[in-house]
């Protein structure tokens, strides 16, 4: 089974959290949006996706992930539904919770990180909200990123410091991977001061970056860049 | 098997939305913090269960929901886990992610609710970032509110305007109900401008508020009033 991923192209954002998972099992996946519009993919696949009158189940915003005629949305929902699937998830049903909880809680932080740029409007520029935007990344600095990273290092102490869940690399250990990426990129001098407080995250940041399909996957062109159009974005003045 | 529910007393607040299918359900469970400290119960226990430093799996924040050993957080998971035991959701997988994507926008919905009123630091009191919630609370009625609600409306309207999911009431319905509840009372100017384009949400508002569960529930000191102390506030300065 083929799984289709439907993301912005462009930017990393939420459909990253998804890619990561599909790259770290091989998974036979094709990031439609990113595909040609000849073949009939692309942007207007996503879009003709979006806005289809026919199915029962519209998801509200992307990622989506299609799987047959299954469509699924929202990033943890999709995580929670491939986990098993990928074998990146252990099988008992409370750890399944659990993961799915601390993804849920990576969520959280996501939204928060995207409103640090964002707090007024999501479809107003950055320029038209960048005083709040101030403040709002100011309190987020010194508040909710040390309280969300100092609880998933605590998390990833008490499960032995290799794994945030279980005893194997689970989806959560890749998302926590890219949320470090994203915030050493958006935010390095905040990032630079705390980062000595959160060592098991670190670590763990490392030993995901290394593995050997994840190594391939971040040198290959279907690793976007990190920018100023997607969820973690650098603006010097949002940095200590 | 008892239900202990752990949430901050004294608001409905998300704790509100699992309350909601614990008494549709006529479950056997218990509010924790809203009992008497003498019992071993009120908030000293809701604290003693976030500090617990003997737990593997430490909850980020309430609402928490304890069943015998384990212990869930986070809202739309705490209903994707209740919802099969409480009978509040259909058997199927691919319906149980559908529902449980649809309760996934609700939190997205209800976060900018609350950031309507706190757009800068939920760390800091309303008065302290009054000129940023007024933008941020103009946009969120112009732009947000109609859009996820005719989503819900439009969602709603393809499975046959009876039911968010399926062909009986789920937990999505319940949740829906408070989402209208809320809205009705942090937003009545707005609410009554919009509420017409939006018939199928308010007639299923007006199913679920009669059905004689929820009536009773509604009508007993369990349900906690709306106030500006929750998620849903009323400050006639962010209303039309």
């Amino acid at each position: 089974m083929r799984y289709e991923l439907y993301y912005w192209p462009g930017i990393q954002g939420r459909g990253e959290f998804v890619r990561l998972a599909l790259e770290e099992a091989a998974a036979d996946y094709v990031d439609v949006a990113r595909m040609p519009e000849g073949d009939g993919m692309g942007v207007p696949a996503l879009m003709r996706l979006l806005e289809d009158k026919a199915t029962g189940r519209p998801p509200f915003a992307p990622p989506i992930l299609k799987i047959g005629k299954q469509v699924i949305a929202q990033t943890a929902n999709i995580l929670l539904f491939l986990g098993p699937r990928l074998g990146l998830v252990p099988q008992a049903e409370a750890t399944r919770v659990w993961a799915h909880q601390l993804q849920l809680t990576v969520t959280d932080l996501v939204a928060e990180v995207h409103d640090s740029h964002h707090p007024i409007a999501g479809g107003l520029y950055y320029h038209e909200q960048k005083p709040e935007a101030k403040r709002r990344a100011g309190d987020f600095r010194a508040e909710r990123l040390p309280k969300f990273l100092g609880y998933f290092e605590d998390v990833l102490g008490r499960n032995g410091g290799q794994y945030m869940v279980g005893k194997a690399l689970s989806y959560v250990d890749l998302s926590m991977f890219q949320v470090i990426a994203g915030l050493g990129y958006a935010f390095p001098k905040a990032m630079a001061r705390l980062r000595p407080g959160w060592p098991l995250l670190m670590a763990l940041h490392q030993r995901v970056m290394a593995r050997p399909r994840m190594a391939a996957y971040l040198a290959s062109d279907r690793r976007l860049p990190f920018s100023t159009e997607g969820v973690f974005r650098h603006y010097p003045e949002l940095d200590d």
